[in-house]
């Protein structure tokens, strides 16, 4: 069995639900140390998170990733245990296969590959794991970003192992993500009796109307990197369960996925604009999940196409479409962020899985990148 | 104490929270046999009613009612025990007291003290009491109504004895009501994360074009007799409760209260052409709770006017306003039928009450009204 593959089912031996770590971050420091990586260990609250750096100058590659994986569902509808990794059909069975241990162990032996054969490497490798990605994602990446930021240590090249492929790996790469802000709207009305509408103020009738007119806006029409701005109400909710009471509140909870066509504010001011002037008494709580980011073709992007070219033989399609990630905590910081991993065709589902073989072609494709960004000093 | 007070408190003892009667049915039977009324018990489900009549010939004038009480709330906020009544500051409390126990006791003394005066009125006098009125309303007035209609037995005047009055008695009576419709609408989109909005159809995007055309629209001015009809949503739902979900289906309830401006299939026919027209897909459920009806001004509204202008020397306001009552189910048959009974301030609530003084008016109007409709035959 590859080495890759070992170690990946090593990973995801452990059960390592969100906020659980199971020792993951451990194993992946005692693995690089013989390379020479120093591990710093970051935990704040429930949440583990690591730092490995090999080197002290730069530029400086970091890979970013989890090791917490989300929940299995109802054990006995896995054709496997989820946390008894199996190969079947050339495919590897488990939790967290391809969302994302699959990718931390072909980080792992990219750099054990690259940096055997380039020892006097340019600049510096890292590696920032935490094991709060799939759950709030207050104690994880965001944490150890601050720190880095408050001792000035800077990041040139993130790549974050999140399963960006579609059908191959590679033939997706996500090079920004949109970002996406929450709304919850409460509408205040007056509670009364059907047969009495003059003495009750209904919050629906006051908000439809207003929700009428937010739905059928077109934000913007995106841009060459960026899908169009996209309003999606989640969660609407007004009425007694009566059916002759007028209910006294509405509330209704929206999301934008916006480009960088819109900014936070310039959305929070379009929509308050409206709700004025409808003229109703409502409450508006905004939660920012993260502004959107882009970096366009560059060293990174140039690097990775090419690798997935040399590897796969595959055109790779650039993408911002799709969830939030990681990655808007460290693109802020001035880092060349994208995402490169395998196919996310199971993630988060019943019998998530990889292809054993894809596993060893990312590994492959990292090392490429390696090699291309941080070259044996000239001369 | 008086007679009318002194029954009042017999019914107001017993628990008859609905369906129950607990024997107040058969209290009235055993009062009004000596005065020549032949009791018919009809029970259907788990709900007693009573037909009660004296006399054989037309024209039948009938008392109309329920034993049946809503439900206390809790006990130890009552400032007296709402099964025990008790006279304070002159006003009588307990559970049903003002809807409907009081009026029904009003009635029955005003027969026995007309009966007693007129032992050879004209016509019938009759009683329909059933104890389902404040609850489903099945197995109670509507099934008594198909009894009387399957042998031909016509009710000319049916006075109800629903406290209609606002400040004090007979200042309002309700010589029709509006009718009410229930619609129950599904729209039916397609789930899926708010990150691909493309691969999902958010229904409360569907409907809210059309939900803001509904409540926008003014169903008719209403006329001489009846106030505008009214549409208002009770209840919205939507939603898994994540806020990265767009729900599959929104549900929406609604209410018409009608007037004779209109008919159930027209404001059907009105909302599913707006709904067919936004062209989304969606189910709908309508049930009607009752047509509207109007009793206009003839003999039992003329002589209720002047029985309340002589014993109480107020001007009496004809209304349709409120919500509805059984005698929706009365008025279909041909009835003129009219809604007199004490005031309805505290109907439903905690300490409900009426006024000693007012229950032993009621009895004399309805003894009037009585000696207007069923006077002694001439010659």
């Amino acid at each position: 069995m590859s080495a890759t593959l070992d170690l990946a089912i090593d990973l995801i031996s452990r059960p390592s639900v969100t906020p659980l770590d199971e020792g993951c971050q451990q194993l992946l420091a005692d693995r690089l140390a013989p390379l020479g990586f120093v591990a710093e260990h970051l935990r704040f609250g429930d949440v583990d998170n690591i730092w490995l750096r090999r080197g002290t100058t730069s530029p400086v590659f970091c890979f970013a990733g989890h090791t917490d994986v989300v929940p299995t569902g109802p054990l006995d509808a896995w054709d496997s245990p989820p946390f008894q990794p199996e190969i079947r059909d050339g495919m590897l069975y488990g939790r967290g296969a391809a969302d994302m241990k699959g990718s931390i162990a072909a980080f792992t032996i990219a750099c054990e590959t690259f940096v055997r054969e380039n020892p006097d490497h340019q600049g510096s490798i890292a590696f920032l794991i935490t094991s709060d990605e799939e759950g709030p994602s207050i104690n994880g990446t965001v944490k150890v970003v601050e720190v880095l930021e408050q001792r000035n240590e800077k990041i040139d090249w993130c790549l974050v192992g999140e399963p960006s492929s579609t059908c191959c790996v590679g033939d997706v790469v996500k090079n920004g993500r949109r970002g996406s802000l929450n709304g919850v709207l409460t509408v205040i009305g007056q509670q009364g009796h059907v047969a009495y509408p003059h003495l009750a103020d209904n919050p629906i009738h006051r908000a439809a109307p207003a929700l009428a007119e937010l739905v059928s806006i077109e934000w913007d029409k995106g841009n060459e990197f960026f899908p169009p701005t996209s309003f999606q109400i989640s969660n609407i909710k007004g009425g007694t369960g009566a059916n002759n009471v007028i209910p006294g509140t509405l509330t209704v909870e929206f999301n934008f996925r916006f480009s960088t066509q819109q900014t936070e504010m310039g959305l929070r001011e379009q929509v308050e604009a409206i709700f004025n002037r409808h003229g109703f008494g409502y409450e508006l709580k905004w939660t920012l999940s993260g502004n959107p980011f882009l970096t366009p073709r560059g060293d990174l992007v140039t690097a990775s196409v090419a690798a997935i070219q040399a590897v796969q033989g595959v055109d790779t399609e650039l993408s911002t479409a799709g969830g939030t990630s990681d990655g808007r905590f460290i693109a802020p910081t001035g880092a060349q962020v994208m995402e490169l991993g395998p196919v996310n065709k199971t993630i988060h589902k019943l019998n998530e899985c990889v292809a054993a073989a894809d596993l060893e072609a990312l590994a492959i494709i990292y090392q490429k990148i390696l090699e291309h960004l941080l070259p044996p000093p000239s001369g």
